[in-house]
């Protein structure tokens, strides 16, 4: 992996200039080198102040979002998809303010749970959209990066493999896949299979429990993931993501509907978190060698 | 276990009676015992020949279901929780009138992606019309047990030990828990140690892959599921689920957010269902048996 | 895989002309279509009679064997090297007589409890004697694969890796390797690894659990097994092995410590057998291709 | 647990004073708490002096050994099972001379791949020296635990089942069992219900990976292994161990037939061990937590 990363939502809810601030400090406490900031609006935060600061503690920023349903690009009204592209442009330009490296997320439908099926040409307008925002990504120096998430968050992109067809659909070389373990552990026949399936089209990686708590808190089989990642020699980021209602963002703690305090105390969780992706990935690497070892 | 079940979703979306008479002939011929019937409408089918039915293929009828936000009796509504009340009191008539043995599902709360916290007025609520329904289940000769769901299918309870605080507050006797190996894997910190909590609370018991489609298709470790239904001696149903879009139920395929086709042909999915559970139960009482012989 | 086998010690001790008869019977009732003789000794059987039967089960025969320890090709001292090839070449012609496709097992060494360290010097007198046996085997149309065993059973081969170095040793490309999940077990840092490691230069496959009992009585994640022999696309046997004090061969309960009788019957012991392989086989095939489908 | 501990031969050979004092040095450095030794032999050391610097360091010892065939009190033989008894009443005055705390390992046989099966003479032979060593132990003040090992180590307690035995058929209430993980993954069905099966009757644990190397180089699920721990409420010590051939001690290495280096640079293993084994403990402790919290 190339740098560790935290998601600013387990230090902030994210609504205030001085929580993105606080979050980036203690991210940079932990040791973490890169920090993922949800849905940031330009209109109410001092972005060239944050990237100021993120520049001077040595952390990058990466930003994701999911669409709301009335900009969903997977949709089939015209005027809702138009709204969506919108939304992205101004997403992929505000990225480049802060001085961010990634857009990932939901880019590519609603991040909701759908009460409908999804369709072709919903798809079809998606992949379009997706092309078109990539165009404009690569002209920022964004990369793009599409988040494979579970079917209560998206009806959509659920698997690796739908994420890769719908890929190969936007005719881009400049998008690749966001995949996060807690979404995997629902979706995927085999986690493992899914990184080796992905290959060099993943472009970020989310760490998360199978119930968005602690790592270990959990059934994910995280040495499996670890050797998948070696596997394919995955240098990107990787970044560490867990959800309590001990922090809230209105809008992001119900649409992953977190209704419990699955930790109360943030730096324990972080310091635990780096520990424990660092051990881990070291024996994965070990156990390669060893393998290997005649 | 008892007897080994499958839920008729397997094999209809349940509009009709028809569909429910070839459910359960399908379900008698693959050799299960004991069949699901979700959200069963007395009104729209002729219960007493179902009923007749099933005696004869010695097939047993459970029914699940969840309410609708209009009826949810974890509302603060006194008006909603009235109205839930009364559709949970149909339930249990319906279910003694079809020659059934239990009502399950998510009684306590709506089947739905909530969009707000759950409140301690709501809980309160829910408990006390529970524990009124359980009176009435008493009388009919009907199991009452609570299915503990993912956060994505209510809000209320998420994992077994919230569900063993809710039956504490009902007070009751009758009220038991409805696990599920699905729900387990997302929200249970170990779900093996959930169904030893659960003990003689356990009532009723439903194996579902992680992406509920075949059995094997995912990452449940079910060798430590069948350990610890052993552990704590589990005597009662044992049910199998699987969803696909192949079988459309349009208000329980939405609720469960069913888009993709894990499977097209239902039979060869039930017939390997049952030779796994009955392969994974007699290897776990083996390994049971090898471990505690000198 | 190509055929599903089992090892004759499920069946019968081996001392008898008899007994192995009856093991070729037993194993096509059950559905097997290749054995493993061990230890077959041309001057104590009819090897034309058993070649007869085998052919007319549609049964194919495998025979491995390992070296005593004054035959010991792996020895610093000539005498013992010499005696050691003369011993593998009866072998290769035994099993060209008895119309069998492959010679297995600790052929590179005894199959002991050693009591010294491997030296240079013996591994490359065993590298040569393997080189000038393959070359034997090659015209006799019989398969020459190297079981890798754990430290108690050999101190020369005991992992995928060191098995792959010494085949490259030999110089021959008639030698591939016998791997044996009981032995993986306990010496692989990732089983699965080392099956994809050995890639086409896998030859044969051994299924046992951790104790040496039945399947499902033990440690072993055999979804990450049968996922492997999917992964290199696997086409050779896969035999099953297990033993128990019920069966009795004087030289191989001692050389593998079989003080326990893990199973007391046989008929059920090869029955589970069967059924668990191929169910996971299937399920591991079908978990890919659900892997790879949009 | 109580205290963590490591075994001396991470360290030393165990042939020289200096060695043992080096050990219990770097064991200190390292943070361990107590440390195993052995195959001690008082006549070979400085008793006194090492338990004065053990003392210092706030370092505790415990002793371990297994009999040489020649004084195996599993044997047939009175002469034999005699001089096992001395044996190990030596061994017992030896660990109290040292200030140690227990006496275990394989006392109740040689520790060696047998080439005989047990018998029921010598079982009853050695569960009456073992009663008689544990009333020696009793008045010395020092524990007495029997390590179960794998079937090449010895050939009469292979499993926790056979221990209990037994621990039963000695009468004493002073015996208790010595598990360790690398013997269990060989020998258990399921070593958590081995674990839970033990219950008090264990008095002392060991952590050693699959191919007894670095932690994580291996199959072991160590989750189930520490879930299990707390579930009996293991209040005894958990020693680390790990074998390579960078340390040599003749007849160990020998015994327990370690052809490889699975690891060259001892430090990094013994720190790796520690964060391993207080990281797995604490996740385990959190997750039990987690688990019970409504």
């Amino acid at each position: 992996m190339r740098r560790l990363g935290i998601h600013s939502f387990v230090w902030t809810g994210g609504q205030t200039q001085d929580g993105l601030e606080m979050a980036l400090r203690k991210s940079a406490e932990h040791g973490y080198r890169t920090i993922e900031f949800a849905y940031l609006r330009p209109e109410k935060f001092d972005l060239g102040r944050l990237a100021k600061l993120a520049q001077s503690l040595d952390v990058e920023i990466g930003v994701t979002m999911g669409l709301p349903l009335d900009r969903d690009v997977s949709s089939e009204d015209p005027g809702v998809v138009a709204a969506g592209k919108t939304m992205l442009a101004d997403a992929v330009r505000a990225v480049r303010d802060i001085g961010g490296n990634k857009l990932g997320g939901i880019l590519y439908s609603a991040h909701t749970k759908y009460n409908r099926q999804p369709t072709k040409r919903g798809w079809d307008n998606s992949a379009a959209a997706i092309a078109e925002t990539a165009e404009l990504a690569k002209s920022c120096g964004v990369d793009l990066v599409l988040e494979v998430v579970n079917r209560f968050e998206t009806n959509l992109l659920n698997t690796t493999a739908q994420g890769l067809k719908f890929i190969g659909d936007t005719g881009s070389d400049h998008v690749r896949l966001h995949l996060d373990t807690f979404h995997m552990n629902i979706e995927e026949a085999n986690p493992a299979a899914a990184i080796r399936l992905a290959g060099d089209k993943l472009g970020y990686f989310h760490i998360g429990e199978s119930n968005r708590g602690f790592l270990g808190d959990g059934v994910i089989n995280f040495d499996l993931i670890f050797d998948a990642l070696l596997d394919i020699d995955y240098k990107r980021d990787v970044v560490f993501e867990s959800f309590s209602t001990t922090v809230v963002d209105e809008g992001l703690s119900l649409a992953c509907a977190i209704w419990r305090d699955t930790w109360t105390d943030n730096d324990p969780l972080a310091a635990h978190a780096r520990k424990f992706i660092e051990l881990k990935m070291d024996e994965a690497k070990r156990r390669r060698a060893t393998s290997a070892r005649p």
